[in-house]
């Protein structure tokens, strides 16, 4: 697919969760700026979403199109300078309407620099898989694996709900098409499959 | 509206935030069924997803429809009982595709009975936002309100974007059209504005 975090910045409105808490928010907000391999978003000052931020700037971002593309970012935040107000609402005139004239004051800027994504194409059947990272994170490769346990008895294959698992001395698993279900997980008689990393 | 929980089915593919380790998670899931005010998802039980919910069964949706139209939704969820698969892939045919065959032995069925809600229509200006509860939950109010510390001195009209503050012997602010944004509560000199209540 074309840059992940355009695809982030065309569809626009994306729904983006911080924690509350320790219960999850989620809202629809805009990506303001794609620039530099950095997401930019406002809030104001005076919303639950701000204060979620100050107190843990880590965020989750998802958004899917009308293709049933699906990308997936997550990272921490950070607030940087509200010059940048002015360019925001230049690329984003429908911001003058919501925050005319001086009440714009109460909007601060902040950036997600660096982050962890992933694109989940549901537009084919089996969904395809693609890990990414940027602004120097590293990539969290995807899927179930198989170790060194495997007795190759195929049980794993037949429970794979896309087809993912293929033959061999050990078997192994496509990561691009797992979906981590956990099928084979739970049939293997032999403990040969590693959970997923965490993402 | 309609409902707005029918709202979120007729969407269907929604946002849905949990809590990961004190981060926050989310991705794009389906409202399987809507059902005696109760909304109904699947999750397989090798998925991250599935580790999240059980550690901490709170989740946060939120999905806008083609009109700038946005549900967002609160609660905790209940695993329920499995016998609901077959219903839900029959109101779900895709399913059949995902995870064909015996493969759906993976799926777990959890429900949101009971939650806090609020419908928030971007598509006029200014926005307006209207709170609901459902399952026996209690509404929480949204907006900031001014308190007897009012001295009507004016400013925070001044201040508001969405001109959702009244005069009056003590002044008072349109809670379906505030933004919570807290511009006025920043402007106002007498400490006569309280914060909106959590959500």
């Amino acid at each position: 697919m074309e840059d992940p975090l355009e695809f982030l910045r065309n569809i626009k409105s994306v729904s983006v969760a911080t924690v509350n808490n320790g219960t999850p928010a989620v809202r629809i907000a805009d990506v303001m700026l794609h620039e530099d391999d950095k997401l930019y978003f406002l809030t104001a000052r005076g919303k639950p979403y701000y204060k979620q931020l100050k107190e843990n700037p880590e965020i989750a971002i998802v958004a899917m199109d009308e293709n049933y593309v699906t990308v997936r970012v997550k990272g921490k935040i950070e607030f940087v300078d509200r010059a940048l107000l002015e360019r925001i609402f230049e690329a984003n005139p429908v911001m003058n309407h919501i925050y005319p004239g001086d009440t714009r004051e109460i909007l601060d800027v902040f950036c997600l620099p660096k982050g962890i994504g992933e694109v989940f194409d549901l537009s084919i059947v089996p969904p395809k898989r693609e890990r990414f990272a940027f602004g120097g994170a590293e990539v969290v490769e995807s899927g179930y694996r198989i170790n060194e346990n495997c007795i190759a008895c195929g049980i794993c294959k037949g429970s794979c709900p896309t087809g993912a698992i293929s033959e061999g001395n050990i078997y192994s698993i496509d990561s691009s098409i797992c979906l981590e279900c956990g099928n084979c997980y739970e049939k293997c008689p032999n403990d040969a499959i590693d959970l997923p990393a965490e993402f």
